[in-house]
């Protein structure tokens, strides 16, 4: 492979991608797309909606079969970091496999919260394969939770935190930190908080299963925990992210 | 005015603007350009660039003049407020001499330390004049900066802050904080850091002038320092932002 183009695509509506990664995409000749289990079969099927609408010409998509994770670990850095190595070892091989260009879609952004990124820099510190890289930026879930709301993230002046679901459960937020943006909660983090806030949630935004719910969180919470456990089972799966204000 | 769409264009490259937008710029009669001064005559350019490139058919630029901003204030919150609250008047004057789609094109995203909808609710709280209004999410500066340098924004499973150069000049970041994203800085923030930071920089990301400098924060600081002067005076005004990342 000589470059490998790594494209944000944006939350799933396929006009949410930009002009770059369309031009981007048109100069791949492979699609490494990676499979995420039978469940998310909507995430496959919304990438091929977005390489049929833009893509002219030949291409050739290539499966790449996740090794799987422990959802659950104790260690979460270390088997995060195991999982990246083992995944690092499958892209390699794909990589290997192809001639020219190929790329990877990444939903949203490559800089927030993905590990594309990390993984290509692990392939090639491998020092097996070697090619340039090229990073499309994308626009991420959350300025499309924002859009949706049409509300700013931030106050005037004021900073806000971009992080997981995880962190909010464990250690809550930083001291000061009044505004921020949570991702990858799977387990109802904004329940843990204390005190008055305001909650703006969104679910499969971009998408045609795009959910909003926003007020005070008090009141709206159990709404949330609901609607979220609901559209999961239905679907088998859920991607959220939600903005908290402090009052 | 019957509708108003609030657009993020993206960094500054045309082709950094989604399918969404276009789509949405080529709804609008009536583009709304806030006139910045003579000295940012490149951002009406660049501005202009992207509805050539983009906009098909007939519309009609309507400039809006920004009333002057006290740059140094002492009540900083109270003079942005004023500040907005002038904003919000020439804004209904000029939503009010329209019929139809209007637009308002946003650099980057704007949910992200912009002000156009916090002045649109405004105007609308006022209810001399009433229009449905859309948000059309865009590329941030931030996800230019992450791609053009190849990072992820944030360490495995943790946080990030986004905040400004007047919080980290004034109050220094949140404890716990290891990873910051700074914007609107005009005072190099990020000489008063204490410790072992690494720096990923950028300027006038996405457009011609695009200039880029990453590294040890020690080793680059002077060099970051020197070339945010050297390219302010020639141009005339700088926008640039950052990552830092304590080791």
């Amino acid at each position: 492979m000589r470059e490998l183009l790594v494209i944000g695509v944006g939350a799933g509506d396929p006009d949410q991608v930009t002009v770059q990664a369309i031009k981007a995409m048109n100069r791949a000749e492979v699609f490494f797309v990676i499979g995420k289990g039978e469940q998310k079969q909507d995430l496959v099927d919304l990438r091929t909606g977005i390489l049929d609408e833009h893509v002219r010409g030949d291409h050739r998509i290539v499966d790449i079969v996740d090794p799987p994770r422990d959802r659950t670990p104790s260690d979460y850095e270390g088997v995060v970091d195991d999982w990246h190595d083992r995944r690092a070892r499958v892209f390699e091989e794909a990589f290997s496999a192809v001639d020219g260009v190929g790329a990877i879609l990444v939903w949203g952004d490559p800089s927030l919260y993905d590990s594309t990124l990390r993984i290509v820099e692990r392939v090639l510190g491998r020092g097996v394969v070697d090619f340039e890289y090229t990073v499309i930026p994308g626009v991420t879930s959350v300025s499309s939770l924002a859009a949706q709301h049409r509300i700013v993230l931030n106050r005037i002046g004021e900073p806000v935190l971009t992080t997981t679901g995880r962190r909010l459960r464990g250690e809550g937020l930083p001291d000061g930190v009044r505004d921020a943006v949570v991702m990858l909660d799977a387990e109802n983090g904004f329940t843990t908080l204390s005190g008055d806030w305001d909650i703006w949630w969104g679910a499969y935004l971009g998408t045609p299963d795009e959910t909003l719910i926003s007020g005070d969180l008090r009141t709206v919470e159990d709404e949330i925990v609901r609607t979220r456990a609901d559209l999961r089972e239905r679907k088998g799966w859920i991607m959220d992210t939600y903005l908290i204000r402090r009052r």
